[in-house]
């Protein structure tokens, strides 16, 4: 008796109520049990499975969840998000990640802020001919 | 001197001559010697340590070894550069990290090609403006 009942208190750990009844993708891709207060079960449900691959491929299982803790509840979906999307940009970009969007971006604003110059100055030059354009008024 | 031959064969992972003199500051910080193949060592020097810290408590070791491994090393300098970078983001950021710049970015693009928009329309009507109006040619 002694004995079963060191094997239930072994067993504790694992019981059924304490562990979701389908695992989250993080859990699958451990391979471990998913227990109720998983961190990581919230956001990443079981029927995606890239997206917690390519999160621990490029942060790693610990790093993410230790990220997480940090966070109070509500901010955490938001970061998970975000890390996803750096994460993705990285697979993609090994050398630059998601800075190579940026630097894209920033291109791009400098293309707009000159244009914008450009057709600004255009607007001054059409504004001064007008203006010197003897008007009549006919009415 | 068997026992001294043993000591000496032990040691040699450990021989001078096949570490750097000075430690990078990711050795440092993992507190291991730094050998002279150090994957670390050309892109983290010792005088330049929160570099490797930054990147560490985002990626861990382990994953920057793993990327840069995998990568040609004439890229690896943009990729140190663009991981610490990322790293810096998400230790100012932990929720939105360097995608909240992205975001930054994007509504600056937007607010420029608003004005664009906004400015060449009004071109465009000082324009029909200015061909409706009689010229007169004096000369």
């Amino acid at each position: 008796i002694s004995q079963s009942f060191c094997i239930f208190l072994l067993l504790l750990p694992l019981r059924e109520s304490e562990m979701n009844p389908k695992r989250c993708a993080a859990c699958k891709y451990l391979r471990r049990r998913c227990p109720k207060d998983c961190i990581f079960s919230p956001y990443f449900p079981p029927n995606d499975p890239e997206k917690f691959a390519c999160i621990h491929r490029i942060y790693g299982a610990g790093s993410v969840s230790k990220m997480l803790q940090q966070l109070p509840v509500q901010t955490r979906a938001e970061a998970v998000d975000s890390l996803c999307f750096e994460a993705k940009c990285r697979v993609e970009d090994p050398v630059y990640g998601c800075v190579g969007i940026i630097y894209l971006l920033q291109t791009q604003i400098q293309k707009a802020e000159n244009l914008l110059a450009k057709t600004q100055a255009e607007i001054a030059v059409a504004q001064t001919k007008h203006s010197q354009t003897p008007k009549f008024d006919y009415m």
